[in-house]
Protein backbone atom coordinates (compact mmCIF):
# COMPACT_ATOMS: atom_id res chain seq x y z
CA UNK A 1 0.00 0.00 0.00
CA UNK A 2 1.31 3.50 -0.83
CA UNK A 3 1.00 7.04 0.78
CA UNK A 4 -1.24 7.82 -2.89
CA UNK A 5 -3.97 4.68 -2.35
CA UNK A 6 -7.39 6.33 -2.89
CA UNK A 7 -9.03 3.28 -1.91
CA UNK A 8 -8.04 3.72 1.62
CA UNK A 9 -10.22 6.70 1.67
CA UNK A 10 -12.64 5.20 0.05
CA UNK A 11 -12.87 3.21 2.91
CA UNK A 12 -13.68 5.25 5.70
CA UNK A 13 -17.12 6.25 6.11
CA UNK A 14 -18.39 8.99 7.99
CA UNK A 15 -21.56 8.31 9.94
CA UNK A 16 -24.14 11.07 11.40
CA UNK A 17 -26.15 9.82 13.88
CA UNK A 18 -29.68 11.59 14.65
CA UNK A 19 -28.25 14.75 12.54
CA UNK A 20 -31.17 18.01 13.42
CA UNK A 21 -30.40 20.31 11.09
CA UNK A 22 -30.27 19.41 6.85
CA UNK A 23 -28.11 22.25 6.67
CA UNK A 24 -24.97 20.38 9.08
CA UNK A 25 -25.25 17.14 6.36
CA UNK A 26 -24.50 19.63 3.59
CA UNK A 27 -22.04 20.88 5.72
CA UNK A 28 -20.25 17.78 6.72
CA UNK A 29 -20.45 16.63 2.86
CA UNK A 30 -18.69 19.29 1.93
CA UNK A 31 -15.89 19.01 4.20
CA UNK A 32 -15.53 15.48 3.95
CA UNK A 33 -15.02 16.55 -0.11
CA UNK A 34 -12.54 19.09 0.78
CA UNK A 35 -9.89 16.46 1.92
CA UNK A 36 -10.90 13.57 -0.32
CA UNK A 37 -13.78 11.64 1.87
CA UNK A 38 -16.66 10.33 0.01
CA UNK A 39 -18.72 7.74 1.92
CA UNK A 40 -21.12 9.58 4.00
CA UNK A 41 -23.78 7.39 5.96
CA UNK A 42 -26.58 8.85 7.89
CA UNK A 43 -28.51 7.27 10.81
CA UNK A 44 -32.00 8.45 11.13
CA UNK A 45 -31.53 12.04 10.01
CA UNK A 46 -34.45 14.32 11.03
CA UNK A 47 -34.39 15.78 7.36
CA UNK A 48 -32.58 14.20 4.25
CA UNK A 49 -32.49 15.22 1.25
CA UNK A 50 -33.57 18.48 1.85
CA UNK A 51 -32.34 21.65 -0.14
CA UNK A 52 -30.75 23.32 2.32
CA UNK A 53 -28.48 20.39 2.67
CA UNK A 54 -27.89 20.72 -0.89
CA UNK A 55 -27.34 24.71 -0.61
CA UNK A 56 -24.46 23.74 2.31
CA UNK A 57 -22.81 21.09 0.21
CA UNK A 58 -21.78 23.36 -2.65
CA UNK A 59 -19.70 21.05 -4.66
CA UNK A 60 -20.01 18.03 -3.07
CA UNK A 61 -23.70 17.33 -3.73
CA UNK A 62 -22.73 13.84 -4.87
CA UNK A 63 -22.11 12.92 -1.53
CA UNK A 64 -25.22 13.07 -0.71
CA UNK A 65 -26.63 12.10 -3.50
CA UNK A 66 -24.70 8.96 -2.86
CA UNK A 67 -25.09 8.93 0.72
CA UNK A 68 -26.93 5.41 2.90
CA UNK A 69 -29.43 6.31 4.82
CA UNK A 70 -29.74 3.88 8.09
CA UNK A 71 -32.23 3.21 10.33
CA UNK A 72 -29.97 2.46 13.29
CA UNK A 73 -26.32 2.68 13.83
CA UNK A 74 -25.79 -0.92 14.36
CA UNK A 75 -26.78 -1.22 10.25
CA UNK A 76 -24.72 1.49 8.84
CA UNK A 77 -21.50 -0.11 11.20
CA UNK A 78 -22.67 -3.90 10.34
CA UNK A 79 -19.69 -4.63 7.32
CA UNK A 80 -17.13 -2.68 9.44
CA UNK A 81 -14.46 -3.63 11.44
CA UNK A 82 -13.37 -0.48 13.55
CA UNK A 83 -15.94 2.50 14.31
CA UNK A 84 -14.58 5.11 16.22
CA UNK A 85 -16.89 8.01 17.70
CA UNK A 86 -16.35 11.43 17.99
CA UNK A 87 -16.96 12.97 21.33
CA UNK A 88 -15.83 16.19 23.27
CA UNK A 89 -16.44 14.40 26.54
CA UNK A 90 -14.37 11.46 27.82
CA UNK A 91 -17.00 8.50 28.49
CA UNK A 92 -16.83 5.49 30.67
CA UNK A 93 -18.19 3.41 28.10
CA UNK A 94 -15.42 3.17 26.05
CA UNK A 95 -12.09 2.57 27.28
CA UNK A 96 -9.66 3.85 24.35
CA UNK A 97 -9.36 7.76 23.95
CA UNK A 98 -7.39 8.75 20.78
CA UNK A 99 -6.04 12.14 19.51
CA UNK A 100 -7.51 12.98 16.03
CA UNK A 101 -3.87 12.02 14.79
CA UNK A 102 -3.91 9.28 16.27
CA UNK A 103 -7.60 7.96 15.08
CA UNK A 104 -6.57 8.47 11.83
CA UNK A 105 -3.70 6.28 11.18
CA UNK A 106 -6.14 3.47 13.64
CA UNK A 107 -8.54 4.30 10.41
CA UNK A 108 -6.68 4.24 7.71
CA UNK A 109 -4.72 0.98 8.65
CA UNK A 110 -8.08 -1.09 9.01
CA UNK A 111 -9.13 0.56 6.49
CA UNK A 112 -6.30 -1.34 3.97
CA UNK A 113 -8.61 -4.72 4.76
CA UNK A 114 -12.19 -3.12 5.21
CA UNK A 115 -14.56 -0.36 5.51
CA UNK A 116 -13.89 1.52 8.81
CA UNK A 117 -16.57 4.20 10.35
CA UNK A 118 -16.10 7.59 12.10
CA UNK A 119 -19.20 8.02 13.99
CA UNK A 120 -20.66 11.70 15.03
CA UNK A 121 -23.59 12.03 17.19
CA UNK A 122 -26.68 14.72 17.39
CA UNK A 123 -25.90 18.37 17.47
CA UNK A 124 -27.07 19.18 20.83
CA UNK A 125 -26.78 15.52 22.73
CA UNK A 126 -23.93 13.76 21.13
CA UNK A 127 -23.37 10.26 20.55
CA UNK A 128 -25.69 8.13 23.40
CA UNK A 129 -24.32 5.41 25.55
CA UNK A 130 -25.69 3.25 23.49
CA UNK A 131 -24.21 4.21 20.46
CA UNK A 132 -20.98 4.53 21.92
CA UNK A 133 -21.51 1.20 22.75
CA UNK A 134 -21.12 -0.13 19.17
CA UNK A 135 -17.83 2.10 18.95
CA UNK A 136 -14.80 0.28 19.91
CA UNK A 137 -12.73 3.81 20.64
CA UNK A 138 -13.34 7.22 21.25
CA UNK A 139 -12.35 10.49 19.73
CA UNK A 140 -11.83 13.65 21.50
CA UNK A 141 -10.67 16.82 19.68
CA UNK A 142 -8.60 18.69 22.42
CA UNK A 143 -10.94 21.86 22.22
CA UNK A 144 -10.86 25.20 24.62
CA UNK A 145 -12.19 23.86 28.16
CA UNK A 146 -14.80 26.88 28.92
CA UNK A 147 -15.93 26.44 25.45
CA UNK A 148 -15.65 23.00 23.42
CA UNK A 149 -18.85 22.75 21.36
CA UNK A 150 -17.41 22.37 17.78
CA UNK A 151 -20.60 23.04 15.19
CA UNK A 152 -20.91 19.14 13.62
CA UNK A 153 -19.58 20.01 10.54
CA UNK A 154 -16.82 21.84 12.20
CA UNK A 155 -15.75 18.42 13.73
CA UNK A 156 -16.03 17.06 10.95
CA UNK A 157 -13.63 19.25 9.21
CA UNK A 158 -11.02 18.90 11.51
CA UNK A 159 -11.04 14.92 12.18
CA UNK A 160 -11.39 14.79 7.84
CA UNK A 161 -8.39 17.07 7.68
CA UNK A 162 -6.21 14.58 9.97
CA UNK A 163 -7.20 11.74 8.18
CA UNK A 164 -5.84 13.45 5.09
CA UNK A 165 -2.29 14.53 6.59
CA UNK A 166 -2.36 11.26 8.01
CA UNK A 167 -3.01 9.95 4.43
CA UNK A 168 -0.50 12.08 3.17
CA UNK A 169 2.47 11.98 5.35
CA UNK A 170 2.81 8.45 5.60
CA UNK A 171 4.06 5.84 2.98
CA UNK A 172 3.07 2.37 4.74
CA UNK A 173 0.71 1.56 7.10
CA UNK A 174 1.24 -1.28 9.76
CA UNK A 175 -0.60 -4.55 8.96
CA UNK A 176 -3.23 -5.80 11.17
CA UNK A 177 -2.49 -8.98 13.08
CA UNK A 178 -5.96 -9.40 13.18
CA UNK A 179 -8.46 -10.54 10.86
CA UNK A 180 -11.53 -8.41 12.72
CA UNK A 181 -14.99 -9.58 13.13
CA UNK A 182 -17.58 -6.90 11.52
CA UNK A 183 -19.56 -4.75 13.56
CA UNK A 184 -22.54 -7.44 12.32
CA UNK A 185 -20.92 -10.28 13.33
CA UNK A 186 -20.04 -8.33 16.59
CA UNK A 187 -23.71 -7.47 17.07
CA UNK A 188 -24.90 -11.45 16.74
CA UNK A 189 -22.40 -12.55 19.28
CA UNK A 190 -23.34 -10.12 21.82
CA UNK A 191 -27.28 -11.15 21.40
CA UNK A 192 -26.11 -14.75 21.36
CA UNK A 193 -24.14 -13.80 24.94
CA UNK A 194 -27.27 -11.80 26.19
CA UNK A 195 -29.49 -14.97 25.07
CA UNK A 196 -27.14 -17.05 26.47
CA UNK A 197 -26.90 -15.39 29.87
CA UNK A 198 -30.45 -14.89 30.27
CA UNK A 199 -30.85 -18.71 30.14
CA UNK A 200 -27.88 -19.26 32.56
CA UNK A 201 -30.50 -16.94 34.89
CA UNK A 202 -26.97 -15.09 35.28
CA UNK A 203 -28.71 -11.57 33.82
CA UNK A 204 -31.31 -10.05 35.49
CA UNK A 205 -34.15 -10.30 32.96
CA UNK A 206 -35.60 -7.22 33.99
CA UNK A 207 -32.80 -4.66 33.94
CA UNK A 208 -29.63 -6.53 31.54
CA UNK A 209 -28.20 -3.29 30.61
CA UNK A 210 -25.86 -2.87 32.61
CA UNK A 211 -24.05 -6.21 32.56
CA UNK A 212 -24.26 -6.54 29.00
CA UNK A 213 -22.64 -3.00 28.23
CA UNK A 214 -19.40 -4.17 31.08
CA UNK A 215 -19.09 -7.26 28.55
CA UNK A 216 -19.47 -5.09 25.19
CA UNK A 217 -16.89 -2.53 27.07
CA UNK A 218 -14.34 -5.77 27.40
CA UNK A 219 -14.98 -7.23 24.29
CA UNK A 220 -14.67 -2.93 22.36
CA UNK A 221 -11.07 -3.03 24.04
CA UNK A 222 -10.36 -6.45 23.06
CA UNK A 223 -11.24 -6.09 19.45
CA UNK A 224 -12.13 -9.96 18.97
CA UNK A 225 -11.21 -11.94 15.68
CA UNK A 226 -13.38 -13.53 13.44
CA UNK A 227 -12.38 -16.90 14.49
CA UNK A 228 -12.61 -16.10 18.30
CA UNK A 229 -16.27 -14.87 18.12
CA UNK A 230 -16.77 -18.39 17.00
CA UNK A 231 -14.76 -19.83 19.68
CA UNK A 232 -17.03 -17.76 22.22
CA UNK A 233 -20.38 -18.69 20.55
CA UNK A 234 -19.53 -22.40 19.99
CA UNK A 235 -18.87 -22.60 24.09
CA UNK A 236 -21.98 -20.03 24.49
CA UNK A 237 -24.20 -22.61 22.58
CA UNK A 238 -22.19 -25.64 24.36
CA UNK A 239 -23.23 -23.58 28.08
CA UNK A 240 -26.82 -23.31 26.95
CA UNK A 241 -27.13 -27.00 25.78
CA UNK A 242 -25.63 -28.18 29.37
CA UNK A 243 -28.05 -25.75 31.38
CA UNK A 244 -31.15 -26.99 29.13
CA UNK A 245 -30.25 -30.83 29.68
CA UNK A 246 -30.09 -29.77 33.62
CA UNK A 247 -33.62 -28.44 33.59
CA UNK A 248 -35.03 -31.87 31.47
CA UNK A 249 -32.94 -33.79 34.50
CA UNK A 250 -34.82 -31.10 36.90
CA UNK A 251 -37.70 -31.61 35.56
CA UNK A 252 -37.60 -35.39 35.14
CA UNK A 253 -36.10 -35.47 38.99
CA UNK A 254 -39.68 -33.38 39.86
CA UNK A 255 -41.69 -35.69 37.77
CA UNK B 1 7.05 31.50 28.28
CA UNK B 2 5.13 28.51 29.44
CA UNK B 3 2.86 26.23 27.12
CA UNK B 4 -0.39 27.20 29.01
CA UNK B 5 0.17 31.21 28.71
CA UNK B 6 -2.67 32.40 27.40
CA UNK B 7 -1.56 35.65 26.39
CA UNK B 8 -0.40 34.29 23.13
CA UNK B 9 -3.57 33.00 22.18
CA UNK B 10 -5.14 36.49 23.12
CA UNK B 11 -2.04 37.82 20.53
CA UNK B 12 -3.27 36.24 17.82
CA UNK B 13 -5.87 37.84 15.48
CA UNK B 14 -8.20 36.03 12.55
CA UNK B 15 -8.72 38.90 10.48
CA UNK B 16 -11.25 37.93 7.93
CA UNK B 17 -12.05 40.50 4.79
CA UNK B 18 -14.95 41.33 2.72
CA UNK B 19 -16.49 38.54 4.11
CA UNK B 20 -20.34 38.24 2.07
CA UNK B 21 -22.13 36.10 4.54
CA UNK B 22 -23.13 37.10 7.73
CA UNK B 23 -23.27 33.18 9.18
CA UNK B 24 -19.78 32.93 8.24
CA UNK B 25 -18.87 35.69 10.44
CA UNK B 26 -20.64 33.88 13.37
CA UNK B 27 -19.23 30.40 12.68
CA UNK B 28 -16.08 31.84 12.47
CA UNK B 29 -16.28 33.19 15.53
CA UNK B 30 -17.52 30.06 17.32
CA UNK B 31 -14.45 27.72 15.19
CA UNK B 32 -12.34 30.29 17.34
CA UNK B 33 -13.57 29.94 20.87
CA UNK B 34 -13.80 26.43 20.59
CA UNK B 35 -9.89 26.41 20.32
CA UNK B 36 -9.43 29.41 23.26
CA UNK B 37 -8.90 32.05 20.03
CA UNK B 38 -10.62 35.21 20.87
CA UNK B 39 -9.62 38.32 18.76
CA UNK B 40 -11.60 38.66 15.65
CA UNK B 41 -10.73 41.66 13.15
CA UNK B 42 -13.70 42.12 10.38
CA UNK B 43 -12.13 44.48 7.31
CA UNK B 44 -15.14 46.07 5.26
CA UNK B 45 -18.01 42.95 6.17
CA UNK B 46 -20.79 42.92 3.57
CA UNK B 47 -23.24 42.72 6.45
CA UNK B 48 -22.62 43.17 9.83
CA UNK B 49 -23.58 43.11 12.94
CA UNK B 50 -26.19 40.41 12.02
CA UNK B 51 -28.59 38.09 13.45
CA UNK B 52 -27.27 35.28 11.33
CA UNK B 53 -23.99 36.03 12.87
CA UNK B 54 -25.33 35.88 16.03
CA UNK B 55 -26.93 32.84 15.60
CA UNK B 56 -24.13 30.80 13.59
CA UNK B 57 -22.18 31.71 16.74
CA UNK B 58 -23.65 30.29 19.31
CA UNK B 59 -21.83 30.94 22.67
CA UNK B 60 -19.04 32.62 20.85
CA UNK B 61 -21.54 35.80 20.50
CA UNK B 62 -18.93 38.03 22.77
CA UNK B 63 -16.24 37.38 19.83
CA UNK B 64 -18.56 39.49 17.90
CA UNK B 65 -19.61 41.69 20.48
CA UNK B 66 -15.53 42.40 20.74
CA UNK B 67 -14.54 42.24 16.90
CA UNK B 68 -13.10 45.44 15.55
CA UNK B 69 -14.12 46.07 12.48
CA UNK B 70 -11.58 48.39 9.99
CA UNK B 71 -12.09 49.55 6.55
CA UNK B 72 -9.03 48.47 5.20
CA UNK B 73 -6.51 45.28 5.95
CA UNK B 74 -3.91 47.62 6.31
CA UNK B 75 -5.67 49.23 9.08
CA UNK B 76 -6.14 45.91 10.75
CA UNK B 77 -2.75 45.71 10.27
CA UNK B 78 -1.34 48.33 11.27
CA UNK B 79 0.23 47.33 15.01
CA UNK B 80 1.11 43.54 13.58
CA UNK B 81 4.34 42.71 13.45
CA UNK B 82 3.49 39.61 11.01
CA UNK B 83 0.46 38.28 9.18
CA UNK B 84 -0.04 35.49 7.61
CA UNK B 85 -2.37 34.97 4.48
CA UNK B 86 -4.54 31.29 4.23
CA UNK B 87 -5.29 30.78 0.42
CA UNK B 88 -5.81 27.29 -1.63
CA UNK B 89 -3.78 28.26 -4.44
CA UNK B 90 -0.08 29.37 -4.16
CA UNK B 91 0.65 32.79 -5.44
CA UNK B 92 3.76 34.22 -6.42
CA UNK B 93 3.49 37.48 -4.49
CA UNK B 94 4.46 35.65 -1.27
CA UNK B 95 7.67 33.26 -1.55
CA UNK B 96 6.87 31.29 1.41
CA UNK B 97 4.02 28.91 1.98
CA UNK B 98 3.06 26.96 5.12
CA UNK B 99 1.58 24.13 6.71
CA UNK B 100 -1.04 25.20 9.47
CA UNK B 101 1.62 22.96 11.84
CA UNK B 102 4.23 25.29 10.53
CA UNK B 103 2.08 29.18 10.45
CA UNK B 104 1.04 27.13 14.03
CA UNK B 105 4.50 27.81 15.23
CA UNK B 106 5.47 30.70 13.19
CA UNK B 107 2.25 32.83 14.88
CA UNK B 108 3.41 31.65 18.60
CA UNK B 109 6.76 32.33 18.45
CA UNK B 110 6.04 35.89 17.10
CA UNK B 111 2.77 36.34 19.66
CA UNK B 112 5.29 36.31 22.63
CA UNK B 113 6.04 39.77 21.75
CA UNK B 114 2.85 40.97 20.26
CA UNK B 115 -0.22 41.03 18.16
CA UNK B 116 0.26 39.11 14.86
CA UNK B 117 -2.27 37.89 12.40
CA UNK B 118 -3.82 35.02 9.78
CA UNK B 119 -5.82 36.49 7.18
CA UNK B 120 -8.85 34.78 5.59
CA UNK B 121 -10.43 36.57 1.93
CA UNK B 122 -13.38 36.36 0.61
CA UNK B 123 -15.53 33.23 0.48
CA UNK B 124 -15.59 33.30 -3.40
CA UNK B 125 -12.48 35.60 -4.91
CA UNK B 126 -10.19 34.54 -2.00
CA UNK B 127 -7.39 37.19 -1.23
CA UNK B 128 -6.35 39.87 -3.56
CA UNK B 129 -2.84 39.79 -4.51
CA UNK B 130 -3.37 43.48 -3.00
CA UNK B 131 -4.35 41.98 0.17
CA UNK B 132 -1.10 39.38 -0.06
CA UNK B 133 1.16 42.11 -0.49
CA UNK B 134 0.66 42.65 3.05
CA UNK B 135 1.33 39.00 4.32
CA UNK B 136 4.51 38.05 5.12
CA UNK B 137 3.52 34.54 4.22
CA UNK B 138 1.11 31.87 3.37
CA UNK B 139 -0.59 29.30 4.58
CA UNK B 140 -2.22 26.21 2.55
CA UNK B 141 -4.79 23.90 3.52
CA UNK B 142 -3.68 20.35 1.92
CA UNK B 143 -6.97 19.44 0.23
CA UNK B 144 -8.18 17.41 -2.35
CA UNK B 145 -6.90 18.81 -5.67
CA UNK B 146 -10.47 17.95 -7.61
CA UNK B 147 -12.29 20.14 -4.40
CA UNK B 148 -10.18 22.08 -2.70
CA UNK B 149 -13.08 24.76 -1.64
CA UNK B 150 -13.07 24.37 1.90
CA UNK B 151 -16.44 26.88 3.46
CA UNK B 152 -14.88 29.90 5.10
CA UNK B 153 -15.63 28.66 8.86
CA UNK B 154 -14.29 25.61 8.30
CA UNK B 155 -10.78 26.91 7.26
CA UNK B 156 -10.77 29.01 10.17
CA UNK B 157 -11.05 26.05 12.78
CA UNK B 158 -8.67 24.18 10.80
CA UNK B 159 -6.23 26.78 11.45
CA UNK B 160 -8.03 27.56 14.88
CA UNK B 161 -7.36 24.07 16.12
CA UNK B 162 -3.94 23.86 14.66
CA UNK B 163 -2.53 26.71 16.64
CA UNK B 164 -4.42 24.79 19.91
CA UNK B 165 -2.22 21.70 18.80
CA UNK B 166 0.59 23.70 18.95
CA UNK B 167 0.12 25.54 21.86
CA UNK B 168 -1.08 22.85 24.03
CA UNK B 169 2.21 20.85 22.78
CA UNK B 170 4.88 23.47 22.82
CA UNK B 171 7.06 23.88 26.13
CA UNK B 172 8.41 27.00 24.81
CA UNK B 173 8.88 28.89 21.76
CA UNK B 174 11.52 30.41 19.64
CA UNK B 175 13.05 33.79 20.37
CA UNK B 176 12.44 36.14 18.11
CA UNK B 177 16.06 37.22 16.85
CA UNK B 178 13.97 40.69 15.09
CA UNK B 179 12.89 43.74 16.78
CA UNK B 180 10.32 43.39 13.50
CA UNK B 181 8.67 46.14 12.22
CA UNK B 182 4.98 46.72 13.08
CA UNK B 183 3.05 46.46 9.65
CA UNK B 184 2.18 50.21 9.97
CA UNK B 185 5.74 51.05 9.80
CA UNK B 186 6.22 48.82 6.86
CA UNK B 187 3.14 50.62 4.83
CA UNK B 188 4.99 54.10 5.78
CA UNK B 189 8.29 52.43 4.35
CA UNK B 190 6.55 51.47 1.41
CA UNK B 191 5.11 54.85 0.64
CA UNK B 192 8.21 56.74 0.52
CA UNK B 193 9.79 54.37 -0.83
CA UNK B 194 7.27 54.36 -3.79
CA UNK B 195 7.20 58.57 -3.62
CA UNK B 196 11.24 58.67 -3.36
CA UNK B 197 11.09 56.44 -6.94
CA UNK B 198 8.89 58.34 -8.24
CA UNK B 199 11.29 61.34 -7.46
CA UNK B 200 14.04 59.98 -8.67
CA UNK B 201 12.40 58.88 -11.91
CA UNK B 202 13.03 55.32 -11.63
CA UNK B 203 9.50 54.38 -11.41
CA UNK B 204 7.23 54.55 -14.18
CA UNK B 205 4.99 57.05 -12.53
CA UNK B 206 1.57 55.51 -14.94
CA UNK B 207 1.78 51.70 -13.89
CA UNK B 208 3.96 51.89 -10.44
CA UNK B 209 2.51 48.61 -9.43
CA UNK B 210 4.55 45.75 -10.59
CA UNK B 211 8.04 47.44 -9.37
CA UNK B 212 6.44 48.08 -5.97
CA UNK B 213 4.80 44.43 -5.67
CA UNK B 214 8.16 43.31 -6.06
CA UNK B 215 9.85 45.21 -3.94
CA UNK B 216 7.30 44.05 -0.97
CA UNK B 217 7.60 40.72 -2.07
CA UNK B 218 11.42 41.11 -1.49
CA UNK B 219 11.17 42.89 2.11
CA UNK B 220 8.24 40.41 2.93
CA UNK B 221 10.86 37.59 2.69
CA UNK B 222 13.45 39.20 4.42
CA UNK B 223 11.57 40.93 7.20
CA UNK B 224 13.21 44.31 8.79
CA UNK B 225 13.42 45.31 11.86
CA UNK B 226 12.52 48.76 13.40
CA UNK B 227 15.63 49.87 13.40
CA UNK B 228 16.53 48.45 9.60
CA UNK B 229 13.31 50.57 8.32
CA UNK B 230 14.67 53.74 10.08
CA UNK B 231 18.02 53.04 7.93
CA UNK B 232 15.94 52.38 4.69
CA UNK B 233 14.23 55.77 5.17
CA UNK B 234 17.36 57.75 6.04
CA UNK B 235 18.69 56.65 2.83
CA UNK B 236 15.63 57.09 0.69
CA UNK B 237 15.45 60.69 2.12
CA UNK B 238 19.36 61.70 1.22
CA UNK B 239 18.62 60.03 -2.12
CA UNK B 240 15.42 62.76 -2.56
CA UNK B 241 17.76 65.34 -1.11
CA UNK B 242 20.32 64.89 -4.08
CA UNK B 243 17.78 64.20 -6.57
CA UNK B 244 16.25 67.97 -5.67
CA UNK B 245 19.93 69.68 -5.53
CA UNK B 246 20.34 67.83 -9.19
CA UNK B 247 17.36 69.77 -10.33
CA UNK B 248 17.98 72.78 -8.72
CA UNK B 249 21.85 72.02 -10.15
CA UNK B 250 20.25 71.40 -13.46
CA UNK B 251 17.47 74.21 -12.69
CA UNK B 252 20.04 76.44 -12.86
CA UNK B 253 22.31 75.27 -14.89
CA UNK B 254 19.11 76.13 -17.35
CA UNK B 255 18.86 79.37 -16.45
Amino acid sequence: MTTADPQLLANIRIVLTRTSHPGNIGAAARAMKTMGLSRLVLVDPAVFPNSQADAMASGAADLLTQARVCATLAEALADSTLALGVSARRRDIVSEVLTPPEASIRLLAEAQTGPVALVFGNETSGLSNEELSLCQGLVTIAANPAYSSLNLAAAVQVLSYEIRQAWLGHASWPQLELDAATGDEMERFYGHLETALAELEFLNPGSPGKLMLKLRRLFARTRLAKEEVNILRGILTAAQEAKQKANGTRNRGAE
